[in-house]
């Protein structure tokens, strides 16, 4: 099994919800990148529950100890290894659910891939905590990437049947900067105390809500990527799967661009800004697998979280019969919305990881 | 660059449109695998142009050249080359396209990433043409599958805004055989015939339009797949991401999860028939990235096809300049129908590598 | 660049010698492993420096902390994690050595690689001291393969010019655990005094000596490996190159091969004991990179340690001229007896990993 | 299994003895790069059999056919794909050992791997025929290489008890183009005649004889490579194991500085020269892996050619019982110095791939 992901720069992650730690391991960053821990502490702090009435009530420190990597405040080029201590854990929460998987969760599976050793305390590796190192390692990238004029971006693009506007054509970093800095990360604020009245009213009905997230890449030259099964789609794709919640990924109109003709989706390329570009940007920067020059443009779904207060059914693995569940403990009626920073960490983290490659002239 | 994918099963595609063959060549194939050459056969031409008024004029004999890998119709461990010469190239038709790119296809980007030296005659290794030798491995790793009892099947799930009725909740074998042998791949046929109507309109207007495929895995037990980034979805994702045209890929219910509350979206459990299930499937059969042993499903979005006989506007990349752009040539007002079977191709060798792995006793 | 290596098993080391923690990642253990912590640190203690004379002064307690992957004592199936914290560090010996490299280390290269961040106080992620975590691994791998009837076992070949009698045709796990029980691992404990003379000459003489370690790995099925570059001779020499100070690793006869004619080299076949072996085990087990079935033997040259305290020939970086080199600090006068567990740790991980993949019903 | 090595560029392998057709994709390969392919024959004729009496009479013409990845002459970025027709094939020479395998080949083990389905003829895929598709593509490495003022160059180290003088510490360009003009590739003629008398004796006498090939690349800069596992050593060594009949591989002194004490064989550090040199390079300018911008120096052990015309020991696999086997047909009675150009070869495709790495302003 494999809970890492990269080519020259390598990403794992580790850790169990109730383990003793759970951390990231990053090998293959340059050397000589120093590292803001004030921007990478807010950058992480954006995904952090218990923040306000739509997350969960845990609390999360989060503090990472960097083990290994950095000297002085900079990437030294040995690994950089970082981990995130446990403390605030209600095991007793979950102990009763060993017999009786919550549905739409890992537990029933992970039970079957490790034959019935895998710790799902919390959800064990498959939890949503997971995701904080994986913040750790994407918020250095986007640090490194900024250097190099490279940003990466994120937002709500819905909650529910509530949908924010998108960016723009060409999105900016302040724009970026602006959106990251709002408790609730959309464009449209009005839009945004929908979406969030639609968390509470699922919150208030015992229930949870899904969401999307778009998600923006600007500052790439054109010509970044691989033909085939490895161009930006296919690296990008493979890591974002990787992001607990996620069911679909699409790039540009993705889906929306299978209702069209191809005379509406064929974006028009322009010489009037005395560079290439495109009139407009629905194959969301990339043709053939290879940036266009135009920003990186993508989506995320994010189904509704699991975990509900509602009587579910679900069956005793020991006596093969149907029970009711009732899950208690801490839950998130809607984690698109926490899930914002970790498309930017994973996209970040790949983008990185692409231009360490060759001759592009950026690293 | 990487034209290649997988893990234990290395599949490796070459060639260029108008070069002087395309291949594949398949790295970890089990041995003593017989090959049915006529099934084979049969597959491949699923995806052949030429066959039906919806397709493009063009003839590809498509006549696989086995240069290794087999004995006696056997596969005898040693890596399968496979290549498939060209005959019928009409560059001439893309002379005129090399200083003024094709809107939505991969010239400029090609030509950037390759600094001006890419092949681009016919779309050159971005063509749809090098899906043939991925239906060749993907030919075969149905035939290794099926004789463990695991089944590929796919449909088409819309075109333009027509949409057919989803696979069932447990398809079957025979389901999967008998919308192959039909010319156009839906269950409900007056749909199809609606579909096909869109594709016509498209065509007579001188444009092309989408579509969506669906794609269903049956036989896989209960526990496959790795937690993050290495579980089903990760590896299907970045191997369909390859195929031409492909800018949206989601598992289960996808996008439409996150419109869902998750009482709506939770699949139960349900120990009714004696073992494990779910009682809807709108996860996917994927759960943590690891299968649940239900059918593992997932839709592909292609756009329409970027070459179309209207008028489009472009550049001259040497004059840095704005221009119109005719494409002349033989091109199909849909492709969506097209990569039907190599959306299963792809999806069989992704699971043919999964299962290679461990101890699943599938192989 | 990527201080891990591993197929399905990705082991990855991270930290410096004097950072605050070193450690070991390891992705896609089996779960339900029950780990054995007592035999796992009397491994671990076999590498120790400061046991006696023949090492340096420094002492290591090297406990591991396991932060993740470990549940109730057995694997749980999610990435193992386990570090250990760095305490007994003199920096100070080093500071002086940031502007003259040290013949024979990895100073100089590291600085030029990572352009002058390279944190090499102790050597920094060059340290022996990398192998502690190495051990953790190899000592969890060695448990897991033991219970499946394989077994891995080195011993000093030569230290200098003195060379111990060679693992018989057929070693045992009995002869394994005898020379592993030993103060100084060789058969012939005669000759081991010898070699201990020569270490104290050398160290007597403010020099260093080099070794050669020999490993034999048993309980192998024929038929593991793959052909050309994926084969066992590959995949051991791969990872056996990555422990500090191996200059040279051979199989079998290896070099002595080259001196050999056919009639001499070649290991006849045998059905005398109803099942085929060879008569002699020239080849090292290994024919076509695939095991035979009988024991994989390889050995590994470990140069003399590069940090002696004669005054040595180096240059000022800042400077561009030459200088004298006097190390201080504690250095071991041979490291080649602390390398045999090493080369028995990496030899594990690599089995391991490799029967992981396929049908070879061993995991 | 993978007949296939590399990161960036990767190399896969195809092809059985005497099935239709052997070659190689190159993956990744840099575009715009002219391939002068009288030089590229010229480098292949320099492991063709038949060409002198040391060789076995089989005539190979191993005129490659380019299938993809050149347009006019030059790359174009897409894979590479080119294959060798088999033509002159005795299959019946081999057709009696199908039951009674050769020892010292992969007869057995391939068995063992594939369930017998391999297909052996000639060797099958373990034939040292398929090192001409290697060539082809380490052909194609050097002459990239060469363009950025890295030059590949090799010769014989030894012919069974014969020994060739070591490269100079600074061999050139001109050294290497030397020795590659000569029928026998080594520095001292005189020598080279003594070793050629060594193989003749070996022939008459219905044997064979090993030898060991020494390689140097020349115009790397320092800091090339990756530490502990990914380092230029691991990568080579990874790949020079493909080869087949390779034994054992060593760097710089390799296992002759396991003899030494340190003082001996550290490599003093000079700024005479300006710029900062090693005034030896016992470590074969390789310091934790990455390279001091000395020359890169290493040493392949050969076994002597496993088949030979005596009467040899072996079973029947059908009757497990003993049985003489006397091998006909046509065999080197040395394959070291026909391995001389193909440890170029591989040399070459592992340092293109590394330099195809990061920002080492090299590509």
């Amino acid at each position: 099994m494999s809970s890492e992901f990269g080519k020259l720069l390598k990403v794992s992650v580790f850790g169990q919800s109730h383990g003793r730690a759970i951390g990231v391991n990053i090998d293959g960053l340059p050397a000589g990148e120093a590292i803001d821990f004030d921007e990478l502490y807010i950058f992480m702090s954006r995904r952090k529950p218990g923040k306000d009435p739509l997350s969960t009530a845990r609390r999360e420190d989060d503090v990472p100890v960097f083990l290994s990597g950095i000297e002085n405040g900079v990437t030294c080029g040995a690994p950089l290894c970082a981990i995130i201590e446990n403390r605030d854990q209600h095991s007793s929460d979950y102990a009763a659910l060993a017999d009786t998987p919550r549905p739409a969760h890992a537990d029933y599976t992970a039970r079957m891939k490790w034959n019935g050793h895998a710790d799902m305390r919390g959800g064990g590796h498959f939890s949503g905590r997971l995701t904080a190192p994986l913040c750790i390692a994407g918020g250095i990238a986007k640090q490194i990437l900024a250097r190099r004029g490279i940003h990466v971006g994120a937002k709500l693009s819905a909650v529910g049947t509530e949908t924010d506007i998108p960016f723009p054509l060409q999105p900016t970093r302040e724009m970026f900067d602006a959106v990251a800095k709002k408790t609730f990360p959309v464009l449209d604020d009005a839009c945004g105390e929908r979406m969030q009245q639609q968390i509470m009213n699922a919150r208030d009905a015992s229930d949870s809500v899904g969401g999307v997230v778009e998600c923006a890449v600007i500052g790439l030259p054109a010509g970044l990527g691989d033909p085939m099964f490895d161009g930006i789609e296919n690296r990008l794709a493979a890591a974002l799967f990787g992001i607990p919640a996620v069911k679909g990924v699409e790039f540009g109109l993705g889906f929306g661009a299978s209702l069209l003709r191809g005379s509406e989706n064929n974006d028009a390329f322009s010489a009037e800004s005395g560079s290439i570009t495109t009139k407009t940007n629905r194959c969301g920067g990339i043709l053939g697998g290879i940036t266009t020059g135009m920003p990186v443009t993508l989506r995320a779904a994010v189904k509704p979280t699991p975990s509900i207060a509602q009587l579910q059914q679900t069956v005793s693995l020991s006596e093969k019969k149907a029970v009711d569940l009732a899950i208690h403990g801490r839950h998130d009626p809607c984690i698109a919305h926490r899930a914002v920073p970790v498309v930017e960490a994973v996209a970040a983290i790949v983008i990185l990881d692409l231009i360490l490659e060759g001759n592009h002239g950026l690293i």
